[in-house]
Formats: C-alpha cells, sequence, structure tokens
C-alpha cells in the first residue's frame, strides 16, 4: 500500500481522489491528507484512509472540518509512515515547489501537475532530477521518485515516451507541437483550409473561446505564449537542453500596445483594432495552401527552440488538428518519420487520469506489484 | 542488474543487443544467452556478460561457435541465477510461444514482440496473464512479469496507454486503427486525394510494395487480413473482450479465386484481373470525398469488433496517413475525443527500442531505481 496526500483540492485534486476511490486501487492508494490552501485534513497514526463520501464537495469538506494548514507539518506525518507516502501538488504555485527537494530529501516521492519546478530555476530543477532516484544518474535504492507527466500535454503519455527516448539512447532530433489547448482551439478555428466560409475576425475567435471558458480569466495569458514557453522548456530540460524560460524566444502574439493594459474588458474591446493584421497574416497563410498553428519547437541539434506562430501545408497532421486537441511529435533517429501523440491536454478529468498513471507507475516501483 | 537470454537472434535480436551495449544501461543488462534455431550460447556459472563484438554478424557467430539449441536447458540456465532474469522472445514461433507459461513458473520475466501468445488460444493468453504478476489481480511479489508492447504498432506507446486505461478504471470506447505497415502503405498510396494524378492501379502498388520489400514474401499474407486480426485480438484481449480468431470478422481482400493459388509468382500475375474492382471502390470513395483505409476496430461497448477496408473522411487522421505508419486511436470516457498515436509500426530499429522500453519497466520493477 502506498499512502497519498494531496495539496490543493481544486477540480483536479477532487477528481483524483474520485478516479482512486472507483478504481480496482482503493485499496492500494490510501488518501491519508488533504490540503487547501486555509485547512488540512491528516489520518491517523495507522495512516487509515480518510473516509471520504464521494458525493461531498471534498474542498468545502476540508475547509470545514480541517486544522490550519501547516505544509512542513504535513509532509511530515507523511514521512513518518513506514510505508512509501506519496505527496502530489496540484496547486500551480511556485512557493509549494520550491518545497520538492526538502520532501524528497525526507523520502517523500512526489508527483504533480504544477509546472514551476521544472520550467523556473534551472538550479531548482537539476537540485530535483539530482535528489530522485529515477531522474538521477548516480542514486540507488527505493526511495524517492518523482513524476510529472502531466505537466505536459496532461494525460497524454508525451514525457513517459521522451524518457523512454533518452533512456534507451535513441537520439531525440527535435520535439515539435501545438501544447495549448487553448490555442489550438483558436488556431484551428481561425484557420482552416477546410471550411468554405470566410474566416471570422481573430478578436470574434478570441471571444468565444472566453466565453466558452477556453481561455484564462485574461485571454492574454494564453496569448503571451507563456504557458507553451513552461512546457517547451521542461521537454527540452528532460531532453538534455539547459533551457530558460529567461533566454527561450517566445512570440508573444498580443499586439504590442495592448500587452500593458491593465483591464481584461479593456484590452478585450481593443483587441478588434487589430483584427486586419491576424487577418493578414491568416490569408498569406491560405495563399500557399497552409494554416497558422501556434507551436513549441525544441531543436535538440539545431539549437532553434523556441515558441511562435508557424505555418503549416494541408497535408501536415498539425493542419487537420481539431477542438482543443493538442498535438506533439517527436523525430528522433529509430523514428526518422517521427512519433505523433495526440488528444485532449487539459481538463481536470485527463490530468487527474495522468497523475494517477504516475501513482501507478511508484506502487510498481516500490511493490514491485 | 538483470540478466537477458535472447530466443532468435534475426535483425531484431542483433538490433536490440546493439541498442543496449551502446547505451548508458550496458552493465545493468546483461546479455547472457543467444539462441539460432541450431545453435545457442550461455555465459558462465557467474553469469557474466557474454563478449560480444559488434561489428560481427551475431546470427553467424552464435552458428558458429553455439552448442545445439535446447530451450529448456536454456531457460534452466537463466533461471537458476540469483539475480532477476528475463527471457526475450524474438522468434514468431507459436512452439515457442507455449513454453511461456514454463518460464513464467520457473521465475523468467518474458519480452517479447510475438504475437502469437496473444492472439491464439484464449486458454494459454488467460494462462499467461495469471502466471505473470503485472497482469494477474491475484499474484503478489516480485516475478516474473510480461511486457509484449511491440506485439501491436512495434515501439508507440500503444499497449501501454491502452493498459493505463483500464487499470485507471477509465472505461475504452473504441479503439481504431491502420496496424499494419504494409496496408498503410498500400492504401496511402492507392487511395489519396491529395494527388491530382489518377489512382495507379491496386496491382501496381503492391507490386511495387513487394518490390520494395514492404510486404511479405507472399503479399497475401498481409492483404488476408490476419496479421492486423492478430494485434486487435491482442487489444480486445487487453481491453476485456474474449476476441478469438477463429470467431473475428476479417475481411480478406484478396480476391476470393486468387486465395487458393499456391504460387505467389501465379497470383501477382492474376491480381491485375482484379484492378477494376479495387478501382471502382476507391472512385466511390473518392467521390465522397473519402479514401479507402485498411482498418481494424475493437468496439468494447457495441461489439462490432473486426478488421475491414473501410471509407474515411479526408479530415479525418487516418485519411491524411503518410508512407507506411501505423495510428491507433482510442476513444475513452475520460477521453472522448480520442487519443491518437502514430508513428512507424515496423521495422528492426523501432521494434527493437520497444523491447528495450519493456525491460527499463522490468528493471524498475525489480531492482526500484
Amino acid at each position: 500500500m502506498v499512502n497519498v496526500g494531496i495539496v490543493g483540492i481544486g477540480l483536479v485534486g477532487s477528481e483524483l481522489v474520485s478516479q482512486i476511490l472507483k478504481s480496482s486501487y482503493k485499496n492500494v492508494f490510501k488518501v491519508v491528507g488533504l490540503t487547501t490552501s486555509q485547512k488540512m485534513l491528516v489520518s491517523d497514526a495507522q495512516y487509515t484512509s480518510l473516509s471520504i463520501d464521494q458525493e461531498a464537495n471534498l474542498r468545502s469538506t476540508v475547509n470545514a472540518t480541517g486544522v490550519q494548514t501547516d505544509l512542513a507539518q504535513f509532509a511530515d506525518y507523511l514521512s513518518k509512515s513506514n510505508e512509501h507516502s506519496v505527496i502530489i501538488d496540484c496547486t500551480a504555485s511556485e512557493q509549494v515547489a520550491n518545497l520538492y527537494p526538502t520532501w524528497l530529501r525526507s523520502g517523500l516521492s512526489v508527483v504533480t501537475p504544477n509546472k514551476k519546478a521544472f520550467s523556473s530555476s534551472l538550479d531548482l530543477f537539476k537540485e530535483i532530477q539530482d535528489l530522485a532516484v529515477n531522474t538521477s544518474q548516480t542514486k540507488k535504492g527505493r526511495s524517492p521518485l518523482i513524476y510529472h507527466e502531466t505537466t505536459v500535454g496532461a494525460g497524454l503519455p508525451v514525457l513517459s515516451t521522451l524518457v523512454d527516448f533518452v533512456r534507451t539512447g535513441d537520439e531525440i532530433v527535435k520535439i515539435e507541437g501545438i501544447f495549448s489547448g487553448t490555442l489550438s482551439y483558436l488556431f484551428n478555428n481561425f484557420s482552416t483550409l477546410t471550411s468554405t466560409a470566410a474566416p471570422k475576425p481573430f478578436s470574434e475567435t478570441v471571444r468565444v473561446a472566453k466565453d466558452l471558458g477556453y481561455t484564462e480569466p485574461d485571454p492574454r495569458d494564453d496569448l503571451n505564449g507563456m504557458d507553451v514557453a513552461r512546457k517547451v522548456t521542461i521537454c527540452g530540460r528532460l531532453a538534455g537542453l539547459e533551457l530558460d524560460l529567461s533566454t527561450l524566444p517566445v512570440e508573444n502574439i498580443v499586439p504590442e500596445a495592448l500587452q500593458s493594459i491593465e483591464s481584461t474588458d479593456e484590452f478585450m474591446a481593443k483587441l478588434p483594432e487589430y483584427d486586419d493584421h491576424f487577418a493578414k497574416l491568416n490569408a498569406e497563410a491560405l495563399k500557399e495552401n497552409q494554416v497558422l498553428r501556434y507551436v513549441g519547437m525544441v531543436d535538440v541539434q539545431g539549437g532553434q527552440s523556441g515558441v511562435k506562430l508557424a505555418k503549416y501545408p494541408a497535408t501536415h497532421p498539425f493542419a487537420s488538428l481539431q477542438g482543443s486537441d493538442n498535438i506533439i511529435k517527436f523525430t528522433t533517429k529509430y523514428f526518422p518519420n517521427g512519433v505523433i501523440i495526440q488528444g485532449a491536454g487539459a481538463g481536470a478529468a485527463v490530468t487527474a487520469y495522468g497523475i494517477f498513471t504516475d501513482l501507478l507507475k511508484i506502487q510498481e516501483r516500490v511493490e514491485g506489484f
């Protein structure tokens, strides 16, 4: 059995608990700790599974019945078990990510969809790689382990495939992909060769995506490319490059004059002034039988890693992408024509699913069966 | 450290040895046994790695310096080690596959690209599932394990993804794919909407594929759909269905009159008589802006599993497939719009790579690091 403590009980954390409890592994993974930013619940000295009412709102329950959150105490409780314990960080907090080295040193394994520890400071990334048994070249033994499949492409098997290439000695030439569900949706709708209707204005496409809840509250947080840049940084680092957000070339497609406006409403009101700019780019692409796609690229051998708006011909798999799917293409020595992985790269169900697959890997390694 | 014994030293077996020796795991996996159908080489009582000259032809070396092959003795040698041992079956032999239960019972893990054990007798499949720790619901402990990622889509992460869906409690609705590199090549070339030239006769497409070495020596062994049927059977069984080759609906696209002809040359000579038949099917599809693709389907809920020639619209990912790529689409509860995995599904390098990733899983589970 493996103890599980979850930091952050939002949509993903709640869905994960629900998936575990409904699965055949409900007696293998014991959920013994839950925290929100305010309150936390931990179980008893025997690490009995918390009794969880699946119908109730988990977050409200923890906030109503928990004690004040103290992450040091939370980690201490988990690390004192004789059984292996995993701490799952379901926040997006840099502050929480900074705690991973301490957690790993105390023997706790870490699983997380939080991109910060793997895309911010290179020193933090290296310290974590050095501490975790499954990423270190030198450490041997049964614990601790770190998995973060869901930091890129949510539940899609992107990072596990990338790590397999690296470990078997395959040589990665290039990783290219549409890493953002939001930007996938925007350009799949804005730039298409199959539709006979004239493209809608770009600002209208953004407006619709915002209304559907596909964008961040301020769509500039998608359009600035930083989310994609973090994912590219993670892929690049796992492929052996020392990529850094501060030096990675990232094309911010928010018009420059709108980047510093404070209010989201004002940004949305002024975006239509730039529709001609986007329409022109689109028309140029379509004229060449190409479409616009916002892509991230890890160029292992050529050193041209970055994030940008690019054109793809009709026959390219990126051109026929639909909905808000992610698509990632690896080009390697063994796979010169590429391996493509495509599917939903965001959402609570698929993110929780991806975390669950990481938990299964840890359980296999610590228990062997 | 993990001992490795390889049964069958063809292109895949030789490539695997080469990949291991070139990787950073060359001191983790000790190649201590090699067999061809005639001769075998095993190492000493200390399970020292065989000294292998990477420049030499491995198969010739074993045949020149080995003793007469005795698989019982070979397995016995491997199972007597204090370290964990894996036997890798790189043959396509049903007779060798029938030995897996004996091997598993003696504590040997098994890795193989041989489809027979997982697509022939349902009893054999169940016996193996029951014996292997990683597939059994009841067994606990550190050994034995069985992995066969490369039986479907070679090195593509198809079966590992499928197994993750099953284990996490995701519900698989449908698995649909182009599982044969040969049939992928044939129809990607014969049936296309992007080419402006008139389609070449089907028989000519087959002739070219045969000359390029893309087909079996007798192309009817591809066109009869049995290779695809075996892969569909494997996927279906892992998804929980009791599929059986004898009852699975399989569309044999070899014209009936040519199925019983003995000589391959005569078959190839007579195939052009049926070009009109294939041209008509293709024209009908293209008229509807669709293309022909030979697909396998596991329909978990609808019970319509089978193998057939089907039509796909231009916007479908199967329609824009190129070369001899495999493409597999999973539709599940968590991924209602599907997860797609695409890439080379045949060839020595990618098959050896896939076997290597299976070996890494075994090493992680038995050693924990």
